[in-house]
């Protein structure tokens, strides 16, 4: 099993058909191959061997999608990074991964002012941008017309693909090490997941660093569909991109969605090209989807749930959960049913199963679990413990095998032994008129462990003492669930780059110099 | 990767749901999944440890199913006989396998006796028919009773899943040693291919010692799908099934087609249910497909091609060639386009890749390629020299990807260094009215190697002499290919179990003492 494998086929069977499309630019499958054994060409001049790592800094574009294939053809191990990371997070993801090379596009070039002196490893900067290249920079364009197409390396199956970072909302950002075998398993859980199939037709409006996009990049590649990339999502571009291209199959998040379904004259657009819409990451509004369903009547909805340790998918929400009522009404809600090759069950802290309805902490096991996270062997060993992978996600599987996704685990506030998910006291709270945002800590407690924390931001013309936000919970959630205490803060709260609430930080000032149970 | 996985998903998520049909017993996933632990605790009771051989000769019914996810749960390797076997190959297949427990039905109980005194391995017989067990013999319903649930043993990934011999057309039989890598594999291939689904309701018609089978066994598994299972094909009993049950989905050879659209009465039974038919294994009659579109029209119909070496599923050709004008017309002939997650190149006697539309091997890769050849590690070696599954069948490319199969390497005549296909000359000779059958073979020929010889059995009221048919096929194919000589038989030519030609027993008489060199 090998990525490029992927490649090879469609070449070999659709070789005159389209397979990119970025800026005006459209390349057959034939093209595309001979470009990434050209670009591979260029990596290994540039010294790149066997597991040495790529990175790359850039908006989306076709040299993206192409470094994903050249790199592995060349012997190399990818790494996207963030493009919403600082630049002190890009020198540690760099130096972390001990990328030798890094690919960069006109975005992200002002960034290298601020990294001068704070990189190990990296000994070149390629240009992959729109224009010509900056000063002292060499293009991806010149390297790749000057160079000799190269064999493929053929690393497969357990060799090391790529490192794939993750957001970091807890603690140190870890890099995910994804196999060759883990991400063509991952093509085979989305083929048959999301039904894809050869005439469709992908816009990649989510940024590719990110491994939901690689559900795209290498399963569309998988079954030889075309690829429309956008640099980044802008619902006018994303709308005019789907009538101008006939799009039929994106993935979103729910934001997204809303920001599509909700623009002003989003009716002048012909969307009807669209077959199926996969979103995730955060929940979907009831009144988002309901709006999107009637935008376009005649796209399936899919609700996805996966992780970057599973490449990424682990479950699935099918088109028939996207209903209001009967059998399935508002399904759509749970993260879904496992993929077809993937193993769930939910566990308690000793790492037994636990029956239907009870929550505890999802774990998963399958080819696409990942190899482990890099140079962080204790914990691998404890994530990936007794051969499951332990998703750090707190979640029940119901009667069906839908499994509802509750709170990160991390999250879970321990007091006098019960287990409390944050997520169900922010609920209580958001139903606060005065709350226009909030967060649910754990904090220091002598006697219970840990007390239950509310940081929460009031609406700027509106009030609300502690006393009456505690008390508003104990209507709405059991005493044992509702904060002790209220932290009232008038800026927005700190948010990762994936747009997560950054509790690490919230939690900061409370266990300074003491040890928090979960981590 | 494991195929005890599909079993146990089916259960977590449609335990409540039809899982297999055979005999007027309707079982549901968790049933079945509950019979199989049972029935791997009767086996390791008998002895069953990990990579001991378990055989089973048996029509098929739901015991056998569950004998193929028992068997490894048990951590052992199943060993499916051929049902067509003489006494005497069963002995050998047993005897080379080394297993130690066979499963066997009613039909197969008289059989016993001519293999008494001929076993090596086998210490265990145990009765899997659907009547009382004959005297001195378990009944696998009384040890399944009697069994307390097993662990699964979690066997995967390389392991040994079971051993599927090849035919034997041509030289001894061989152990196709397959493991659990190989089988998930291939279900990841074949759900994408014929689209497989949840709510599919499969009809097992083909006997299931057959790897072909498998495909169903472990493919409609792995989505849930529901077996119905009759013992044994007859055109009648599959009618009745696929409207008594509403059948989706099957798999039937040409010849099985043929019988079932051209029955009489056949426009009196309802198949609208079908929604897809895959046929495999011979060439399609146009006459016999017509007639089947005509019959179920709404069904799609697939031209699948495999190889137990591949698990086997290699090439399938789409319901769009199954078309007679057009761009895609008569291309349901070709084996069609390489499975998703499957590589093919037809290659020279130097392994060189050949250009699109030049005759050469099928050469196969792929995560579903088998571990090798069991205890022939030169074989093995040999098969898959380069990484490489070296398919034995003669074949090309065409511009669009379509892989045709021109013919066994094996039934090539090299004549004067001319490769000659012997599937072209029997062609040609089957455009003469006088002959009913027909077999061409390479004999010894001091001056060119071999000589193309024909082996012809005429219409009984009839005649054609050797020089008219000679003179035949020069109006048809270049002289190099025709035939040097004719021998005329009256009997049937001989067939395999698979029914197909003996040929091995034709060249036997002319190579007496000599050296073939394709073997």
């Amino acid at each position: 099993m090998f990525i490029t494998q992927a490649l090879k086929r469609s070449t070999q069977l659709y070789g005159d058909r389209l397979a990119t499309v970025c800026q005006g630019r459209e390349r057959t499958w034939s093209e595309v191959e001979a470009r990434v054994a050209k670009f591979a060409g260029a990596l290994r001049k540039l010294g790149v061997e066997n597991g040495e790592r790529v990175a790359i800094l850039s908006l989306n574009s076709d040299r993206y999608y192409e470094y994903f294939f050249a790199t592995p053809w060349a012997g190399g191990v990818f790494v996207p990074i963030n493009i919403r990371l600082a630049p002190p997070e890009v020198a540690f993801w760099l130096n972390d991964s001990g990328s030798e090379i890094l690919l960069i596009d006109d975005r992200f070039v002002p960034i290298l002012d601020e990294l001068e002196g704070q990189l190990e490893t990296v000994r070149d900067v390629i240009y992959v941008g729109e224009g010509d290249a900056p000063d002292g920079m060499r293009h991806i364009e010149d390297l790749i017309e000057a160079a000799d197409p190269l064999e493929d390396a053929m690393r497969g199956n357990d060799d090391l693909a790529g490192l794939f970072y993750t957001g970091g909302t807890t603690g140190r950002s870890k890099g995910v090490m994804l196999s060759h075998a883990n991400l063509v398993f991952n093509n085979m859980n989305c083929i048959h997941t999301f039904n894809y199939w050869q005439g469709m037709r992908w816009l990649h409006a989510c940024p590719m660093f990110h491994i939901a996009g690689g559900i795209a990049i290498f399963g569309v590649t998988q079954v030889a569909g075309t690829h429309v990339i956008i640099p980044a999502y802008a619902p006018d571009l994303a709308a005019e991109t789907i009538q101008e291209r006939k799009i039929t199959d994106t993935l979103l998040v729910p934001t997204m969605v809303n920001m599509l379904v909700n623009m002003p004259g989003v009716e002048n657009f012909d969307l009807s090209s669209m077959k199926a819409m996969a979103y995730g990451a955060s929940p979907m509004p009831e009144a988002v989807i309901r709006r999107a369903m009637e935008i376009i009547p005649d796209c399936d909805f899919y609700h996805a749930y996966g992780q970057t340790e599973a490449a990424p998918l682990v479950t699935a929400c099918p088109p028939y959960c996207h209903v209001f009522e009967g059998e399935y009404a508002n399904m759509y809600r749970a993260a879904g049913l496992p993929a077809v090759g993937v193993e769930v069950k939910i566990v308690d802290e000793d790492d037994n199963e636990l029956p239907r309805g009870e929550v505890g902490e999802v774990a998963v096991r399958g080819p696409n679990i990942m190899l482990g996270y890099w140079q962080q062997p204790e914990l691998s060993a404890e994530a990936l413990r007794g051969g499951w992978m332990h998703s750090g996600d707190g979640g029940y599987m119901d009667e069906r095998g839908f499994v509802f996704i509750v709170d990160r685990m991390k999250d879970m506030v321990i007091s006098g032994g019960e287990n409390i998910y944050s997520a169900e006291v922010e609920d209580a709270l958001y139903q606060h008129d005065a709350i226009v945002e909030c967060a649910v800590i754990g904090i220091p407690d002598e006697r219970w462990g840990e007390a239950v924390h509310a940081v929460v931001r009031l609406h700027d013309d509106m009030e609300a003492s502690a006393e009456e936000i505690i008390a508003h919970c104990h209507k709405l959630i059991a005493g044992f669930k509702c904060p002790r205490g209220v932290d009232f803060v008038t800026e927005p709260l700190p948010l990762s780059g994936a747009g997560k609430i950054l509790k690490t930080e919230l939690r900061k000032p409370y266990w300074e110099g003491k040890t928090k149970q979960v981590n």
